[in-house]
């Protein structure tokens, strides 16, 4: 059964995510062939109400890929030129008039939800928050280990810099905490540390995490170190010490010869760019999969119709 | 004789009106079917000098369901890097260089006027002002009218909300207007009232209206209500009883069963959600004719040339 | 040999500018029917870190009327919600894995040469600087000479207004300067000059150049006439006639009958409209030819592959 709506990363299935990267697999192909005309008279909107390029890019070329149109906008607070303070709900509901799917970025938890709840078409959650998902983000960081890996049971996994406020980290998680014998590390200076509602959600599930204060006892044990900023601005002079948190040719050193490195990119000093040459440098690959898996999700979207 | 522009609604003689309000349905089949590929080759350019995604988005939709592309800004402001203060007229042309229609977005009245004048390609008026026109908001209006009540003649219209800047009221009373033993109604608090020329224009053409202050004795008698918004910002505590300007259940239990409730969305609290399931709720049909509205003013522009 | 990348001017060798006209001639005969879709499964991205409108709908228009699409932002900056300061080299390498071609607006100089070092698809200079240069816009202005006069050996070329920080000045003098016996004539108020780099390199080369405080001596010798903007936000009262450096009636009356006016547009009063009308004023076919110079190197690029 396809799903309707990609609102969160707890509604994949095991096998809804295999059939999700068998299809991924498939868009690879379909891209090295100079994409497909299939989807020529579908309709995507980009309905950002915060901005992210990087985010948008990715799907709109998805969507290009796939022979479809893009409307976008990311400002999407200013939709009307009428009073301010509009439900979304009137919005998603105007925006899928124009449209066949709606791609929705909102800096409120649940916004995806509520917008999948009045639309005539599927929504997308392109990521909420503070506190929210980003779920396809989660599915492409899956995907990656996956295709990297060669598996998911088992893995050992750790996160590293700030995961408090992590809406990948949390979405990543719920997927992780899927597969058996998986082991997840959360590397992060105490205030930054991943939140208690994720830890409680692995207790539930059985799944097994170790918290740490530094990657230093971590990297030796881990098969994907996934790095993630900090936000430098936050943090008192001499309060952190933000360079343990780096990747470096020394962590390199430190880590299984098998191991890769993650990043959502753009990165900040967090990975020294010395690291890009190592083949376990797996971020630009990571990067690059994100084309698929969107491709491989908006046409399980158009199917499911 | 299809008009080489869209400069505002009193362009439209009735026998257009009609011929418009014929192709809307074509285009409406033609959406249904999945869009059409016979305007591949051209090229729309959104030239918004004002955000407005709601207008931006139909009109993109519209070329996009005709197999058309589009270049968008909603800062046309800063259309080139070199010193402000650039003509209206120069970057009208510039950009009739590169495509075949111009749909313009501007905060003066008279800006599509002059773009008009001198552009190689044609232009529709996407709203100015304010105190200018939105024609095709207008249009659509009026189409939902048509739509709905299945004819134009002899109905009676009432406005309810801050009418005196509204760009959409001045250019749908032009064209109500047109049409005989149209009555109007504009409900509005005394210094939100529609403005004396437009009267002036309906005394000018035997029009029949009428002013109140509140919709208590209209409601019963009305075959449309559109709800303006009010800016609620504008107002002084206690100035203005606005909830007596809001559709509520009570207001449909006062109307007649005949009756559609319209507005150009997205709403605020001038209409109650719970409004929405009344199958006397027009807005999300109206909303929807934008787009086969506006393809349908597109294909008369093409077939001008 | 066609180049992998547009980054800067002096690339252009004499035989290949000669074979990028050609081809520019060619697209403006595939315009005349209505464009091409030989590259409809191509992806241009917009990468800008400024605004600018003109030179973005020329790029985009030009890429669509091949049959491509087109990806855009005019916020480069705000790549990605994580901290800020990403560097340059990542976004473009995270863009590129979402488009056939990248072209980049950007506000430091070597951005392009930077960019086109890491990236896996062709990046074309949009404009970098200042201090950097604008080939295309150079190119486009260069195609318009060599157009309108029928050669481009022995021509003698005034530039009027602000010169020192002009992107497009600094470009289209190094292109000038490879041929036979041009003389170039630079006209600005003492401290808005042409850059002194600029003219070492034109005395390296041989070519012969005038400066100039007023164009008063110099309109009747010079076969084109190329105005540049005077940013007047940056001048003290009384400073500077600035009416000496503008072009209107009184100005054509002095020059040759077969000179032409240029200029990139929007204008301000540096042309009076006046000029318009007047066969010599060239700006607005040269505006016209930056789709076409645009879609001539796009398809040099994608032919290089």
């Amino acid at each position: 059964m396809n799903p309707k709506h990609i609102i969160e990363s707890q509604q994949f299935t095991v096998p809804l995510l295999m059939e999700l990267f068998e299809r991924t697999r498939q868009m690879k192909k379909i891209v090295a062939r100079g994409g497909t005309r299939d989807y020529e008279r579908k309709i995507m909107a980009a309905l950002f109400y915060q901005p992210s390029t990087r985010t948008r890019f990715s799907f709109e070329a998805a969507m290009m890929r796939l022979g479809g149109r893009v409307l976008a906008t990311e400002k999407a607070g200013a939709f009307s030129s009428a009073i301010p303070g509009e439900r979304l709900e009137d919005t998603v509901r105007v925006t899928a008039d124009n449209c066949d799917v709606i791609v929705l970025r909102h800096n409120e938890e649940g916004a995806t939800a509520r917008a999948a709840g009045v639309s005539s078409v599927p929504v997308i959650n392109a990521g909420e928050g503070p506190g929210g998902q980003h779920p396809t983000q989660a599915l492409l960081d899956l995907y990656t280990i996956y295709d990297e890996c060669k598996t998911l049971d088992g893995l050992s996994v750790a996160m590293v810099g700030a995961l408090g406020k992590s809406r990948t980290g949390r979405s990543l998680t719920y997927l992780l905490g899927k597969f058996a014998r998986v082991r997840l590390y959360f590397v992060a200076p105490p205030r930054m540390q991943i939140s208690p509602d994720i830890l409680a959600y692995l207790d539930r599930h059985n799944v097994s995490y170790e918290l740490a204060d530094g990657p230093d006892d971590i990297l030796p044990r881990v098969d994907v170190v996934y790095q993630k900023p900090i936000d430098r601005t936050r943090i008192h002079d001499g309060e952190i010490n933000l360079a343990a948190y780096n990747i470096g040719a020394d962590s390199l050193a430190r880590m299984k010869r098998s191991a890769i490195v993650m990043h959502a990119l753009p990165r900040g000093p967090e990975i020294d760019p010395l690291v890009d040459r190592d083949p376990r440098a797996a971020y630009f690959r990571q990067s690059r999969n994100g084309l698929f898996v969107r491709m491989a999700l908006l046409t399980m979207l158009f199917e499911s119709e």
